[in-house]
């Protein structure tokens, strides 16, 4: 069954594929009570925005869910593709940009176009499961350094440049703007400091950092002042952008071969219609409200503050992500997960082995610029009593945790 | 800038990324002037229905594009996602089903997740990019049988039944329905009788047959009778159903399995709602308007004999899928096919070298429910036409075709 597969008895519906029910808020109903939701990427809170809502309720009525039909290179091209692309190539910096029908796939054929076998790799280790896809297809070398650890990447840019002299390719460097379990940034300005000593193109996977970072939104290289140094700028809309689809962006040349060359966009469908519009509005209000970033931040760095108070631990995160780090079992994590939803009204992810190591709990949540800071104070109440109850041993004993068998 | 680009200063924006625009039909605008278009996989002509125009407007007025956010397993699981999967899974005669968030990443998954290095594959030479692309992160054998031929399929499977015997693996044997390019269905029925001599899996990519073949339009599985001894069914909704997402359907115990195990699916956004709403209205459809199929096949039968009373090869489709096999030079194709557009008002696909041997040209079209007996009289007229003046080597001289440097 796997390793989050194993426990599905016990967690299928509840821990597992739970159901979130009314409209995407801070509040919203779990089995049919009212709970504060600390788990959707609905940074900006555009999900729910009235101008958002009616775009995709016009676009929809316009358009319907079809159009246009076919891979963009065959049939599925539009003039609204290629506006969305230049606004967004203009928005991060970068001369041009692409659409892609999805994210995960998306940036897998990014990876796969670029690469040769003689072409080598140097990654983050904790790089998303969309990169490691990607690499597993790579038939050349790849080098992977320790999550964050610049002085490693540098020993690893050694050896791929050694090997890439050999073989007479190139080298690309993969990392992401913010890690998305634990929400720090990737050292990018760091990374882009080795382009003096080596020869190599970066590849940044902003999924977290797109609307959230930066003065003006644009990401976590306008954040570093790397703009112009990150050399192809990838996002999902699945995030701040509250939709699904993607981009990547970069200097005029490599797109235009990207465009040729992407399996996944040759041989699959265009983005739809209603996700094109869709993304023209969120990324008009991104720019022109903000506000919602302003709000975002109010409400991060009051969580952090109050959470650090309470001597909670959030880790190295320096983004809106918010993981509070506890020690326990996975049986206890899910009692304490259940007595936070049941007895506080608070939902957020948990996350146990084998996404963290054995005996760490991570809870892990995402505040939006909707929410509020009473929310704020209602949830480190909360937290302050479950982690009494967690190192006073109660989950331990529960009948929850032991079914667990651990 | 590879195959495909290596033309793109002649190709962009014609041959390759045009604009299609006004509604989904058989009529629609290319540069301002109306054409009679044979190339969208929009087979029952659902993408511009009334009841699904109907259904796509008032989802997105209702849950806009965002909802639910998250990946399934985390925040994206919703009741109507269940309801889709059980009255798929129904339809296609399998125990039970789970959507997917887009088909090309999807299948990759699926694949990647029932395969282990100890597994063997054994696959048809002409599978679509995402089948290969998944097989490209297996890391155990594959064994590859020539396009359909059983014979060679069964030499491989007995090569792959003595490794698997070594490796106390599996054996997964993968092919399609259709045949997307050629149009000819897989040979379901004489592999699935192979199931006597050899111990295998079968998994199906249905995209081209769901919807269009059997009796019920269930799929090639039904069309052949293979309903049962098929064990993993998958099909795309981009092609009869006209949207985006797909799905997988299988024994409970796997598909079970699979929804804690697919990686695209864990790590990446659940199938929009407004997409899971108009999936039904469209399964409803399907079921409830068999004319619709019927009328498709009215239109592929009187294209089919008018191309074949002409003198044209349609090749071994028997399938909706009707390409129209003729010799020549990429220059030549580029002349022909810009002709049929500007002279005759005809759009369809072209396809030349690499994707089909050189020297071949393919001119694919995609009849469709809603395309009337006229349609067809005048593109085969406007075949007969062009096809003369191919043989009469008038393109071969044209300006088009020696600026294409052939």
């Amino acid at each position: 069954m796997g390793p989050l597969g194993k426990h599905s008895q016990f967690s299928d519906g509840y821990y597992m594929f739970p159901k979130l029910e009314g409209e995407i808020a801070p509040r919203m109903k779990f089995q049919g009570k009212e709970v504060l939701t600390w788990s959707l990427n609905n940074y900006l809170g555009l999900a729910n925005h009235p101008e958002v809502r009616k775009t995709d309720a016009e676009a929809a009525a316009k358009w319907g869910a079809a159009y246009p039909m076919g891979a963009r290179m065959m049939s599925g091209q539009t003039s609204l593709h290629e506006k969305l692309e230049s606004e967004l190539a203009k928005f991060v910096g970068k001369e041009k940009s692409y659409l892609l029908n999805y994210g995960y796939q998306g940036i897998m054929s990014v990876i796969d176009a670029l690469l040769d076998r003689k072409d080598v790799v140097v990654y983050d280790s904790e790089c998303h499961a969309c990169i490691i896809d990607a690499l597993r297809m790579h038939m050349g070398k790849r080098y992977v350094f320790p999550h964050n650890d610049i002085e490693n990447c540098e020993k690893q840019l050694e050896r791929a440049t050694k090997l890439a002299q050999e073989t007479g390719g190139g080298i690309l460097v993969i990392t992401e703007g913010v890690f998305g379990m634990t929400g720090d940034q990737g050292k990018l300005d760091e990374i882009c400091a080795l382009k003096e000593k080596f020869e190599f193109r970066l590849l940044v996977d902003d999924a977290h950092g797109f609307g959230t970072l930066g003065k003006t939104g644009a990401g976590t290289h306008e954040e570093q002042g790397v703009i112009n140094e990150v050399d192809l700028y990838f996002s999902t809309f699945a995030k701040s952008m509250a939709s699904i689809g993607a981009f990547i962006a970069g200097d005029e040349k490599v797109i235009h071969y990207l465009r040729f060359n992407m399996r996944s966009q040759i041989f699959a469908k265009s983005l739809p219609m209603i996700l094109v519009e869709g993304a023209l509005k969120r990324l008009e209000l991104l720019q022109t409200q903000p506000e919602l970033k302003d709000n975002l931040w109010k409400v991060v760095n009051a969580l952090r503050d109050g959470l650090h108070r309470e001597g909670f631990s959030t880790g190295q995160s320096n983004s809106p992500v918010t993981p509070v780090v506890l020690n326990g079992t996975v049986g206890e994590a899910a009692a304490l997960s259940h007595d936070l939803r049941e007895n506080f009204g608070i939902f957020c992810s948990v996350v146990i082995y084998p996404v963290v190591p054995k005996g760490m709990i991570i809870l892990r949540l995402i505040p939006t610029a909707v929410h509020s800071l009473e929310d704020v104070e209602e949830t480190i109440n909360a937290f302050a009593t479950v982690k009494e109850k967690l190192s006073g041993g109660i989950y331990k004993n529960s009948e929850l945790a032991i079914s667990f068998g651990e």
